[in-house]
């Protein structure tokens, strides 16, 4: 079994695609990250999905969850509003991330490495030219694994 | 909206919980993680999917992904009954975690900031006496945070 074989359609999103898109794209299809793509269409990095949160919620809130509470109910409900006009570009990590991306002949132990060593629950699949395959979510992954 | 009516029923494990069971968990329904509770229902910690890998994948193929190419395809195909008897208590990260938990009355922003600071996917919240009332994965608070 190799990455080729495991890879599944998966929906992208580019560095200038609003925040507010990426978000709607996690919700609802239930996805761990999305796959950002360069303008040739070749995987660049992948967003966590929990990162785009970082930039809907106040820093202070962060930092300390406790200061969240201030905040009335009616205002909490709509905090995603606060993702306002950014894009993705925006709300990708600042520390430079090993890219969670195989070539399409890797192994599924690759494939696993690669996840474990990234704690990314997702990994895009390139072709030769770096254009992209599919991907491969953790639950694609582990049931394969599970079943071999 | 607070956590108790964003909660959904989840699925749990106990630390004795065989690891290779917590992958089917995450693999048959799609969870972004794990929660983990204590002999007497409480919360404990979350168990995020990939940290299963981390234990089914041999230490030197994550650190140099380039080694696992050296594993035959026939044995990559296998490679997760490496976990063996291991349980979920083997498989937790061993550097200790802020707890992913918030009571019934947290808003969507406490969860929010907490999702953001602590970057877990899934939220469990507890009743006052600490036992499980259920949990927020990512996509569910996103769900309700876009048509807020």
């Amino acid at each position: 079994m190799r990455a080729n074989d495991l890879a599944v359609p998966y929906p992208t999103v580019e560095m200038s695609t609003p925040a507010i898109e990426a978000a709607r794209l996690l919700a609802g299809q239930n996805l761990p990250g999305l796959v950002v793509v360069d303008d040739r269409g070749r995987p660049s990095t992948v967003l966590p999905g929990t990162q785009v949160l970082r930039f809907a919620v106040p820093a202070y809130c962060q930092a300390d969850p406790a200061l969240a509470r201030v905040i009335d109910e009616a205002a909490a409900d709509v905090f995603i509003r606060s993702l306002g006009d950014r894009t993705v570009a925006d709300c990708l990590p600042r520390e430079r991330r090993e890219l969670p991306v195989v070539d399409s002949d890797a192994t599924m132990l690759e494939v696993a490495a690669l996840m474990a060593r990234t704690r990314s629950p997702l990994v895009a699949v390139a072709h030769a030219d770096g254009t992209m395959l599919g991907a491969i979510p953790l639950d694609t992954l582990l049931d394969q694994a599970l079943t071999s």
